[in-house]
Parts: structure tokens; C-alpha cells; sequence
């Protein structure tokens, strides 16, 4: 299964493992992987931490960040604005509506006086969506070993493509259809992501199997790597049977050994079939595929709903409620009913917590199946290869 | 490529092609796959007519019927509602609305008195969602050589099964979601096709990538056939990599050199893009996806719509309109933008009419390129198979 992008990197096998853990990159790189961070919800102090520790966890191994580097952002055409500026525009019918809720479910305030630090993982996110503060990111990042910086919400500033060529890193770019390519390609990426339907997080309406060969031939020689829907050596197959290099992969590793996904929203994922994402606004305010909660289901469907906001300003209602809602989980109902995370339609066959190495191992061994099974067409057992 | 259903069938490829058009149906069955005719539109005596002519045109190769029975029908609560009662249940605004639409671009109502045989491809497909008529269309079609029947929109009835395995006949249930195969083994089909959102037609909202593998688990050692977005051989690999025994196609048939498609439509067709469908009830009342076309958008997004109807109500509506449209389509503009028909997303890669007999040939070479592409990683090449 090796493939020139398994050479371009130094990994051994094309798995790409995007995720917001570090215990969970540095598990995948060492297992022969790619291990991605999340650099979007951290502070650059924080990021610097993360970084340190995952090569000190991984030693030569190669590993990469991800960011969020949205084209287009809210306040562009004021020149940008300040997070009080973004929270000043937050119409006080859509913060009544998002408390009204939070009440409704039994979720309380936070404690006053609550640091950042202390139990809060949304409070760092809030400004995930600013241009700048993902390029202070980058800045850090670029000054670790990483392999790859891979770009979503937008094609990769060309300043920064060249910035990380000349340090050897290998830049990607996440599309969710043909006509987002050309963008990337200008500016200049080495793989392209195809992103489809079924995959967590921000995504067009594309389903893999249509998406993944119309972006390889649009892009070639350009690698592509697909992601939505994979979680299996079967589907890591089929990936590549479409002809992209690799596969790359989110969802799957959120109920790992490894991952710090809150325990309550662990369970979930575990019980959730693949009918239970939705790809709604509710979360960021741009179409995200996440769990089907009351969360997005009172935003989207509740006829009291003022509507969600246009990004960033729905995510900052959203964190504000994330932080309330994992800190009352443990005892409240309703807030295990809002509860959710960002999640692709392949959580139905999540259903069983593994260690990170498990879940890479099993991948490459059912590949291996696979790829005997279609060899067989061409010896003696070729008449019957099931 | 060979699996288990090939022997079950008696075919050489596990390609499985639905079609209106029997032209379609004996040029796939004599290239080595299995052509199944849609039934749904037609009278039982011309559905007599098309098998006959169907098993003189491809000899002893097999072939087969697809059937919409309808699990729940509109009107099954009043003990079930004739075509004249049904047309008396679609309110007066929407018929105006439809009415309206169609002048509004400029399609002119059919010359008084044309008989439903003189070019109205829709006018026996009025009665497409009545049970006893579809069950009248099985009675033919249990009269011919078929080798499979397979059931859309529900389980079939277990008596139709039964008939069916009588005569050594196979059936098959299409299944959009995990939670529909219970009811299609407890009728005691012999296949089961997953259906994935990227489909032609009725289909569900969970992608390939997912739905596949996941259907496979469930019903195992049932054999599954993907459905939705497979057109070429790297889709009908992957397909088979995720664990389906063969491939069950619609759209990529549609602009072959044999299909009687409308030449305005087999136009649109292929230049349409993956982008260029939507999952919408304008057509039928369920929801299908279809080109998206005027006829779906002042459907689903003008301001002045009434919103669709139930099924078949909305059904009626349409195929008054699409004979309408089509007659006019040769001249008129407006009838062009509002022509439409099932597509799935792979449409986008629909670019050149080809022989049937090409289509086929091609699916499997690509196939076989794959498969030496995987065969590869257990040879000296093993390490680098692209």
C-alpha cells in the first residue's frame, strides 16, 4: 500500500490522523502513521507545549499540524474585528436563546470566576476562526520538525506554502469539490485532501465515492488523499481503489485509548449509528457534520429558533455552552443530551474503545485482506476470490 | 471479480444495470453483466411486450426486473384510493402552482386528444405508485425467463418472494439504512442492495463509504451490492474492496449510445457536474435525488411554493409536466431548464456517450488495474504499487 506520498513523508503507511490530542498523534506517528494536530483551538503558548511534547514523544518520527485558515472570515469588510467586536455583534435574541437552552436542560452557569486553565477546553477556541491568530499558530509550528501543515476552510496564504517549502514541509490542502481546487493548486500545495459528505466537521455534499476519482483526475499528478468515512481497512482500501494515495482520518480516533474525548461524549460516540450526524450550522455557523444533539436540533428545528449566526459569531455562543455543558454532564441529563463534537457518519462503526496502534494495525491487516482478495483474480483461484 | 452472486446468476460480472430502457437491459446482459428492466412506468401488456423482446434479443443470458412496491402507499388508510381519487386529493393551489410553473417557461399544454402511445413517455407511469399494479407488472414478468426480482421502496411480500423462489428466481431489497434490512431477511430476500446517498432515485442520507461496509456486517453471509456513485472500474473496485459482491448502477446507463434517453436530456446529462443534483420530493413526493433543474428549485425554494405533496400526489403532478416538457424541450428554453430526471452525483463524471458494451469493458479493465495496483504489495514491487 505504499504510495509516493508514504515516500514524500517518511511514513510507512498512508494513514493521516488528524486530531485535536496530542497522546493521539504522536500514538498514530509512532505506529506508522501520520499523526495531524489541531492546532485551531489552542493559544500559540500552548501549541508550543503540545509541540514539544509530541517530538519528545516520538523522537524522529514525522508528524503535522492542521489550521484553520478561513478564505473568507465575518468582519473582512469592516477590516477585521477584535473578539469583543465579533461578541458586540451577537444579537441579544440569539444569547437568550442559546441560555434559554442551556436553562431548559438544567445545565448551570460555570462557577465565577472560573480560570481558562481550569477545566475549560473551549475557552482557547474562541477565537479559532481569526486569520491571525492561526497564522501566530503556524509561526510556532513552523518552528518545530513538523512534516506537513495541512490547510482547511480555504486555500493556504501563498506566503506561507513557500515559508514552509523552504523548511521542507509539505503543504495540504482540504476541498470539498472540483470547483475549490484551482485555489489550492495556485497557491501552490503538494496534496490535496478530498473531503466528502460523510466526513466529520466542515464539509460539502459530495459523497466519497463520487468525490475522491473526480478530484484525483482533476489534480494529477497532484496526490490526493480522501477523507470521510474511514475507519476500516475495507474503507482504507476503497480509498485507495479510488485512486487517492491515502487515507485521511478524524472520527475514528475520538473513542481511542489514547484520546482526551470527555468520557460522556466517548460513550456516545460509541452508541451512535451512522444516522445520528447531521451536517448543520449549529456548531460553527458554517455547515459542520456533527452529532445530531438537542443542541442542533433546537437550533435547527425548534420554531422558537432566532436561527444560527453566521460564523464565527455561532461558535462563540457554542463554546460558551460547550465548556457549561462538559463540566454538567457528569450529573445532568439534559446536558448529556446537548452534548456533542464534531463527528463523520463512519461513528456508527465505532463501537469499541482500541488503542491507537490497534486501530492502525487492524487497518493495514484489512487492506492486506483485501488486497489478496483482489490479487487472486490473477492465479488459479481466480474464478472465486470471495 | 468473481464473487458468490456471479454463480448465483449465471453472469461473468457482478455489474448489475438498472434501466427504463431494455435496449440497456440486453446490450448489459450480452456484455457479461445483469440488465434489470424497470418496470414501474409501464401497462402490463407493454411490459409483456419489452421481455419478449428483451429474451429474443440476448438468448439464454440472464437478466431481471426491478419493481417499486411501496411498503406504506398514500391511502392505504381508506382502504386504498383509485387513480380517480387521488387526482381528486391534489388541492386546487398546487395544481395551479404546477400549471403556472410551466407557463411561466413557456412549455404549451399537449394537442388536445394525443393518445398516451404517441410520445407521452410519462402517461403510463401515473399509476407507478399503486401496489396492485406493480403486483400485476410481477404477474408478467413471473411469466418470463428472469432470473432476479428486485423490490425498491420496502420489503417485498413475502408471498412474491416465495412465487419467486419457486421458479428459481432470486430477489433482491434495496436499503438505505441499517434499521430497513430486518424487514427485507424476514421476507427472505436473497440480496440486498445498500443504497447510499450519492444514488439516483429514493435514497437515504448516509454515504457509500459508510453505508456499505456497514450493511455487509449486518446481513452477512447475505450478499450485499453497492448502490450510488459507480461509473467507472475504480468505483466498482472500491465498491467490491468494501465488501459488496458486485455493483448495482442506474445513472452512468443513461447517456450510452443504446439509451432512449430524451437527446435534450442525455445533453444535460452530460454536462451536468457532481455538483449539479439535489435530493428533493418535487418529483415523486419522496425524497430522490434528480437533476437539479427549475422544476425542483421553484419546487423547494420559491417563496410562492405550495411545498410538495405526499407521494404519488406530487408524482401525478410531475409526470403530467415532464411530457409536457419534454414535447417542448426541442424549442423551448424554459422547458430545457426544467427538465430533469434521477441522476445520481455521479453524473459528474458522465462526459462521452459510449456503447453499453464499452461501459462494461472499461469497468472491468479499470478494475483489473486496481487489482494488479494491490497484488503488487505482496510482490518485490510491494513497495511502491502506484
Amino acid at each position: 500500500m505504499k504510495t509516493p506520498v508514504c515516500e514524500m513523508l517518511g511514513i510507512e503507511y498512508p494513514i493521516f490522523a488528524f486530531s485535536h490530542c496530542r497522546d493521539v498523534v504522536a500514538a498514530v506517528s509512532k505506529a506508522g502513521g501520520l499523526g495531524v494536530l489541531g492546532v485551531a483551538r489552542l493559544t500559540p503558548e500552548k501549541l508550543e507545549t503540545e509541540l514539544n511534547w509530541i517530538e519528545k514523544e516520538i523522537g524522529d518520527r514525522p508528524y503535522g499540524v492542521d489550521a484553520q485558515i478561513p478564505a473568507k472570515l465575518y468582519g473582512d469588510e469592516a477590516g477585521g474585528l477584535t473578539l469583543a467586536e465579533l461578541e458586540a455583534r451577537i444579537p441579544e435574541g440569539h444569547r437568550k436563546f442559546a441560555n434559554d437552552l442551556l436553562s431548559k436542560y438544567g445545565v448551570p452557569e460555570l462557577p465565577p470566576g472560573l480560570s481558562p486553565d481550569s477545566g475549560r477546553n473551549y475557552a482557547d477556541s474562541r477565537e479559532a476562526f481569526s486569520r491571525d491568530k492561526e497564522l501566530a499558530l503556524l509561526d510556532v509550528a513552523l518552528q518545530h520538525r513538523i512534516k506537513l501543515i495541512a490547510s482547511a476552510l480555504g486555500a493556504p496564504p501563498p506566503q506561507l506554502v513557500e515559508d514552509a517549502h523552504r523548511k521542507g514541509i509539505r503543504v495540504a490542502g482540504l476541498v470539498g469539490a472540483k470547483k475549490h481546487v484551482m485555489r489550492h493548486l495556485d497557491a501552490g500545495v503538494d496534496i490535496i485532501i478530498a473531503q466528502s459528505y460523510e466526513a466529520a466537521g466542515h464539509t460539502g455534499d459530495i459523497g466519497g465515492m463520487v468525490l475522491v476519482p473526480e478530484i484525483v483526475d482533476a489534480v494529477a499528478p497532484v496526490p490526493v488523499l480522501a477523507a470521510g468515512g474511514i475507519a476500516t481497512g475495507r474503507q482504507f482500501a476503497a480509498a485507495l481503489a479510488l485512486g487517492a494515495q491515502g487515507a485521511w482520518t478524524g472520527s475514528v480516533w475520538l473513542t481511542t485509548e489514547e484520546a482526551e474525548t470527555h468520557p460522556i461524549l466517548k460513550e456516545k460516540l460509541l452508541r451512535a449509528t451512522s444516522s445520528d450526524t447531521v451536517r448543520s450550522r449549529a456548531e460553527s455557523g458554517k455547515p459542520a457534520r456533527v452529532l445530531r444533539t438537542a443542541w442542533t436540533e433546537e437550533w435547527d428545528t425548534n420554531p422558537a429558533s432566532p436561527g444560527t449566526l453566521p460564523s464565527p459569531l455561532q461558535w462563540l455562543l457554542s463554546a460558551d455552552a460547550y465548556d457549561r455543558i462538559e463540566r454538567a454532564a457528569y450529573s445532568s441529563e439534559g446536558a448529556r443530551q446537548l452534548m456533542g463534537y464534531g463527528a463523520g457518519q463512519v461513528v456508527g462503526l465505532m463501537n469499541q474503545v482500541k488503542p491507537v496502534q490497534q486501530v492502525i494495525f487492524e487497518m493495514v491487516d484489512e487492506y492486506l485482506s483485501v488486497a489478496q482478495r483482489f490479487a487472486d483474480v490473477f492465479t488459479e483461484n481466480g474464478g472465486s476470490d470471495r
